[in-house]
């Protein structure tokens, strides 16, 4: 476990896939190598672009093992524990605990439409029972459920450990409540974005960066971005840039498809591969774009 | 396997639990035998009400082999293979093939929202690689997603082994048109309501029955109902009765939570235990409605 | 004034344009006679498939009087009085009791919002100014709010010229508690069905008839269903065949382009027009659909 | 009429009302010199905040005689024509074009929920038929429809006069498609946002401002921000500050309604009164949070 703080440019990791749809354990090393090298400030492994909802429990335990060991302690790593129920994502949180993770990320409920009581039990049970910091991930795209800033409330209230959370939603106005209701309960919980297009809105209106899809191939623009603003400047031309490459997730049916199809229009070792229900998207759609962004790859 | 025709009343098995949160397998054993002295038509293990969503995998088979030991070829068997992509599905349904499963009951993808085209494939593929009468299980609450009609078209169209559907929507003109252009089709495409309150209304129609939680609870309702039917006679009465008992719904946050609430307080060796995110549901509160249906009971 | 129970077929009136899109008072005057001569319940204008909300105040008043001499007291006739605002709505309200309409059918504000709190002073105040038996219609489709079945009970508590309530919701599962509560309250308080769909499943229910717009085009099929109801026999024929008529609605853009369309095609002394923003469907587009429906035309 | 650029902080003029509902035109005349004396660079009439859709249409048209009076040329005065069909809007801006409105806005119908080509008419036939310079007022969360990016660019392409946008969405990926997407057509095509929140990031974005209800009650605070745009810079702070003040709108049913009760707390002549179905707002609820704005407040 590293004990950077929670702030910065976060990955969430995909999760590269061989054209059989097994598992690329050295496309996935050579991600988490490359992320590194270009200073991201955590990766996230388990989380939606990362096709988790497509992975057996045993795949997703693989994956968080050899992002940890080819991580190296080098950066925090945040792992997902969402499953459809809640002892599913505490037994889980418990395995990744073991393993080392640094940051457990945890969803409310997708299938169930649960209460608020339900949703308020649900995390409340994975704070208690789990003994590591906890992220909360609201995703109502896909959970159907947008989590109640007054639940959020009562969970920062209660549990010292609920330390952060992952907000993909597209609302400033949702944001702008958060930010200000939570840091005026307590200043250190971290909140982030998860589209990349908020990077900057967020980190102005208070928050402390984001975990977003794209930084998994262009990592640098996203922490141009972050570190100008920590050095007190805002960069707007560089976030108008970002906005500019986001484009891209228009151009295919899922986020993650964008992604892949951009990692291997840029000549990544990664194959354009996701497994159903999810297309894969051909990375011709997207070649013309990233082709623009060039200038900020690193291999 | 057994060869009765798709059609009547078929019960969403519920998942007795212990207090401790384990599967109580003397009460879903319990259950069975129950419910086929009782004449149901068919068994629907793993199903929504069934809580699959907070299973394991592993729990999911072990669920499935109760069942269908119990069963012991008395009654068909439809096994819900629902998981949030396609290959986990395939897998999970080739195994309860191999246990002797009549049907095989899959879902749209929960978790990710696809596209029709996405939509159309997960389901193709489950049909190609499963040599099994396929059902499709429309729920859209729960899914966020509604399967169009085009899709349906072109499913049954294409695969022989799409033999029918359980549609849990709250709406007579989807339905009207589901079973309209399907049967134009194929005849014998049978169609099911998963909501008790639509049994009559959708047999009125041309559907052929109800896949329907409370049948767990008081079956000889919805069988009167349905035999009254195939005698040719509109029993409007017990459809009355039937809507004055789906009141208990109203009653706890969910299906799952009302019907245990409600075998529990007829007394039945079912524990009121659900898994969380799902609430228990006070088996006071329904008490009261319950017992003025207690002349249906047969134990 | 006239007074006939509150039940049975009831009619929305289209309202007949001219190729200029001025009001045809010929046609308007043609459509109350046909539908009185063939026996229907009653007339309501100003409804939704009558454009009221393509039409001015003034327009709206003209079509009252119309309808009101035309039919001579020999139905009752129900007069829209939905504006976007509760003084809008009383104030024409009056004008219409002036001219003698029998009830009064009100609708939520559509263009805001409103809290439940807002809904209900908007229809208190709308009970309470007006003299006249008023209607509640609810159509979330258009309005975007369901009204809450509580605001319901505390109307129908407290006002006892709140006499009825005209439904265009897909859902039993909602008119199942809607009838049950309300009736509970005040046995003569009058559900019906603005879905033409509905017509049976809705009395079998304990509903009082329907609001339908295809009673514009073929009345007696309508009446057939009712009649057949009244005399204790569920006519699931004639509702399967209803059920086949409706597919009309999917062939246009609006309800009411495809009356207007049937009616066309039907030839009577209609013209094919709506107002923009509503699109004219084009009457072959329905043609083969209600010629198979011409024996039940009596012009 | 007079000539100004297209851009900076318009005001959607609320509607004084007195006691007894009826229009306050001395409230009116002396909001619309303390926001031309404030110095804000447009005034838009008969807007949501105006409530519009609690006014007769000769209510309406008093209303735009009075702003354009009292203004008497010093500010461009946007005039605003939603009604629920095409031709009452015509014909309304007819009438505010006779009377010399620079700017008539028009919105998308909101009763019927029309097709994508029924909304592309309905504003083709405004552009064509007005011979003003046309503002869409782009607001889904009462008119129940989100004009389509490619219903903009259809208009944007082929009528000269469809000149800019209010956009009430709160999405910061919308917005920047559309700006990005209208832009490339034509740059000077002028994006507005309808929230308070959204100033700073849409003029970042590349936007033109805003029509903001909270620039009723304290204008200086948005055209500091505006004007600190201007010169280049980008004024975090004061965002962020209106960002607190936007809080006033959680504290009320209605924007409306807060923005009222926000300018009775401050002393203006304006009385806290508006029409029903909304709710009047407690002047206190909003008091504490608005007096801690005092200092930009210059009457």
């Amino acid at each position: 476990m590293v004990h950077t703080k929670l702030k910065g440019v976060i990955v969430p990791l995909i999760t590269p896939f061989k054209s059989d749809y097994s598992i690329d354990v050295e496309g996935l090393k050579w991600l988490v190598t490359y992320l590194i090298e270009n200073g991201v400030n955590g990766l996230f492994v388990n989380s939606s672009v990362g096709e988790f909802a497509s992975l057996t429990l045993d795949e997703m335990k693989t994956l968080g093992k050899i992002v940890l060991d080819t991580a190296n302690n080098k950066v925090p790593i945040f792992a997902g524990i969402s499953t459809n129920f809640t002892e599913g994502s505490i037994s889980l949180g418990k395995e990744f605990k073991d393993m080392g993770a640094d940051f457990l990320v945890a969803m409310a409920p997708y299938f169930f439409k649960v209460s608020e009581r339900e949703l308020l039990r649900h995390f409340s049970l994975i704070a208690e029972k789990l003994d590591s910091p906890i992220i909360i991930y609201n995703i109502p795209i896909y959970t159907g459920i947008n989590i109640p800033i007054s639940v959020y409330k009562t969970l920062v209230s209660q549990y010292s450990n609920v330390v952060g959370t992952k907000v993909t939603i597209d609302s400033l106005i949702y944001l702008k409540k958060l930010v200000r209701e939570l840091k005026e309960i307590r200043k250190d919980f971290a909140v982030f974005t998860g589209f990349d297009d908020y990077l900057l809105p967020l980190l102005s209106m208070g928050g402390d960066g984001g975990v977003m899809g794209l930084a998994n191939v262009l990592p640098r623009l996203h922490l141009e971005i972050y570190r100008n603003w920590e050095r007190g400047e805002i960069d707007n031309t560089n976030w108008i840039k970002l906005l500019e490459l986001t484009e891209i997730y228009d151009y295919c049916n899922s986020y993650t498809a964008s992604i892949k199809a951009a990692m291997r229009a840029l000549g990544m070792p990664i194959m354009n591969v996701t497994r159903p229900p999810l297309d894969t998207c051909n990375e011709e759609s997207v070649r013309k774009k990233v082709n623009e962004f060039k200038n900020w790859l690193v291999l």
